[in-house]
């Protein structure tokens, strides 16, 4: 897809040439964004959302004109990216034929979904339970936890992100928690595996993998195992920073919530559905999770949907006592719509496969290559098409380029960086002192290469702010 | 629309016939159904989900060919009925123009449905905070009062729901809390006007307003106004039984929360956009709100969304300070553009109008009828399309027709009265001892006659179960 030099329309991928809205247009998407839209994490005075015009796979164009690779996949949900064409046909048929029908009726794509995601899941694992998003995916997922149990709390890891709604937002281990600590005061932080900044003076993954295992072992005897309900972890700790669990680490997990009766929860709502070359994450790692959290990647955000795919033994318990939860678009049709087309344009274009080649042969070699190639460049890692660049002042302290949750004037060489990169054609991922590579699956090899070679060109402006 | 007796067929109002999918459809529908979704509020052992193929207007069909005129509006969401064309035009249209894009975007659609719902808001209320759905519009308008004030606690009714998420359902105050109490600890709950049981001893309408005040103000000093953030409340009770606020209880609720500095939060999920023959409800009782929140029939649920509308002097607190709180789905473009087509098929089609008149000519005085002929209502209450009918054992004790909270046999004689309405081609809704009536908004009149007459005969089924 190219923007002629006029800025005035767009030629995608098949040769269609689409006209750009009036210049006008941008100015009244500005004027009712600005004086009615209220926004998510902002100070809402301090920010100047950039209207977007148009998108079509890995790409999206503001009003001017100007293209950008979207490095983020938007918020890490466009994983067959923008304007997917079986997708957008799926969504438009089922709005034909039935928009919506409520949670207790059975209906037609809401179980084939189901049992689409059944058949990927772990064996044992046969029911699902639909949300709205990843949020609340994780809200009930604590919930059948607590009622299978019979025990109140929750331990997650510090950085981690699992939602904002009150238990998810508790649950979260980033400074977005703060100031909504302990609405649900049922949930507990422990640290997890991170051997680039080792909360257990680590020196090998193998060394990270355990004595992370023996403090998270250490937290469950002195929380009192009697009082846990469930550990949450997200397989690949996503926004919080690509942090890869070790060898080992899982299956440890795994072994300790059968020791003390712990339900296991991945939250696999960022990683699920291909990011990591799999269809759950867990799949790569060769984990046993009794919950799954999901949403984003299920039907690429087309439509709003989430959800937890329940383990048959968590399941059973509620044969004959009632769940308690429920919500008014719980398995909205044409969410799952979108879903089930989304298992067809995997199979058939072979996504996972693509995600995983595109991993190995492009970024990460590239990556690895950057850490030589740049002082800023910490550490890379990552695997299928999810990666960090950990970016810091100086290699040998590993203090980060900005400090810990920075803001305005702090974060200033992140925003330089930023600012490179986009005005090189992409559109990054930016928390704290990393960058992230998370494209939409479908971007072509070219594509991939032409926004990492902008990438690298953004990292010479990170580079001056070493030490 | 009718179905012909093949039931192979169902013809729409518009003359088009279409074939109803194959009886081996609705075996497939079944199975995957029963093996693989995981049911909102359920004992997933104990429940039969009917498979439903088709719906139009306020008609929906099961696989057999059966009508069911939708007296429940789905969960008192389908306010335009079954595949109302512009809504269905609105959403292919802008699924083929841009599906999704994330919340800290500016977007033509979700600025215009912003603009939209400013419009008919009360003066002072520019902005709204896009959600998917109900229950994280209260978390997030509980989150704004919270951080405006400094304060916790937050005050909700008895008989009252507010959604499933962990502070959601902690406000909530009827049974379906209970598996859930107090994950957020700083609820409280009240009890508001319902003269017909009431908890003051009213003998009036205005008695029970002065009285419901009192209270609340009792409740207020003895809580500590400095520890209390918000008072939420359904401007008209919605699943809890149709509580129509008496004259001054909702202005009272105004002047306490001005005396104290409490922020008002009117739960707008059931009645928002015309369920009362209003854009939102408050404007049938000149309440003043401070957040509005809202879902449901803002697109009638055609895609997940929900919200909140914010006063000025509270969306001003968050110019310069970040708002704590998100969701991936924020303002999501496919959602607002069935907003923006909602906004113009009610302006078109006169709706507001058509609610009051078919509510004050057609359902009113037939309801009202059915407190002198039959023996099992007690009373009947309501406004616009949206009625109750509580059902007694006896008039003169006002004894429930089925214990509070009544499952399995005690249930029986509701579970009659609903049989019989579906026997009748009308889906109830059927909560406790009540039936509500709460069809589509677009529904003709000659449907709705039809559709009372029905439930007046299966309340002669009723009338069996009075002493
Ligand atoms: C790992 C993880 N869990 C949960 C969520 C919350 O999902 P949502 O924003 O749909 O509520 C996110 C969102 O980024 C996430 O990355
Ligand atoms: C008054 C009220 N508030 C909140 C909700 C929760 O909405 P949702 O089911 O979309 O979360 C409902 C749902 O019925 C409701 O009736």
């Amino acid at each position: 897809m190219t923007v002629t030099t006029e800025a005035a329309a767009l030629t995608d991928r098949h040769g269609v040439v689409h006209a750009l809205p009036a210049p006008d247009a941008e100015a009244q998407v500005r004027a009712d964004d600005r004086a009615h839209v209220f926004h998510s994490w902002s100070a809402q005075a301090l920010i100047d959302p950039v209207p977007v015009a148009a998108g079509e796979g890995s790409t999206f164009w503001d009003y001017q004109g100007n293209a950008y690779l979207d490095f983020s996949s938007q918020l890490v949900n466009l994983n067959l990216g923008h304007q997917q064409p079986d997708l957008v046909a799926a969504i438009q048929q089922q709005a034909g034929r039935l928009a919506t029908i409520q949670p207790s009726i059975a209906n037609d794509v809401r179980g084939e979904l189901a049992r689409l995601i059944a058949e990927v899941a772990p064996e044992g694992m046969e029911k699902v339970f639909f949300t709205n998003g990843g949020a609340d995916a994780n809200e009930y997922a604590v919930r059948m936890a607590r009622t299978f149990t019979g025990r109140r709390k929750v331990l997650s890891m510090y950085r981690s992100y699992h939602g904002s709604t009150a238990t998810a937002i508790s649950l979260t281990g980033d400074p977005r928690r703060w100031a909504n600590d302990s609405v649900d005061n049922g949930t507990v932080r422990f640290f997890g595996p991170y051997l680039y900044r080792s909360a257990f003076h680590s020196e090998t993954l193998e060394q990270e993998s355990q004595r992370a295992l023996e403090h998270l072992e250490q937290t469950i005897q002195l929380e009192g195992p009697s009082t846990i309900a469930a550990i949450i972890i997200e397989t690949v700790v996503g926004t919080n920073g690509v942090l890869v669990p070790p060898p080992g680490y899982l299956q440890g997990v795994r072994e300790l919530c059968d020791r003390y009766g712990i339900v296991y929860i991945a939250d696999e709502v960022m990683v699920g559905f291909g990011r990591l070359g799999e269809w759950f994450g867990i799949d790569a790692f060769d984990a046993k999770p009794d919950l799954i959290t999901f949403a984003k990647g299920v039907n690429s955000g087309y439509v709003p949907l989430g959800g937890v795919v329940i383990a048959d033994r968590i399941a059973a318990a509620f044969d004959t006592v009632s769940f308690a939860g429920g919500l008014t678009y719980s398995g909205h049709p044409l969410a799952c719509a979108a879903g089930v087309a989304t298992f067809e344009v995997f199979r058939r274009d072979g996504i996972l496969e693509r995600v995983r080649d595109l991993g190995s042969r492009i970024v990460e070699p590239t990556l690895r290559g950057w850490v030589d190639k740049h002082p800023s460049v910490g550490e890379v890692r990552g695997q299928g098409l999810f990666w960090a660049v950990e970016l810091v002042r100086s290699k040998e302290t590993r203090e980060p380029l900005v400090p810990f949750n920075a803001a305005g004037a702090d974060a200033a060489p992140m925003g330089a960086f930023a600012a490179a990169a986009k005005k090189g054609g992409v559109w990054p991922f930016v928390h704290f002192n990393r960058t992230h590579v998370a494209p939409p699956l479908v971007i072509t090899e070219d594509e991939l290469v032409r926004g990492l070679a902008a990438l690298d060109a953004a990292l010479d402006v990170a580079d001056e702010y070493t030490v």
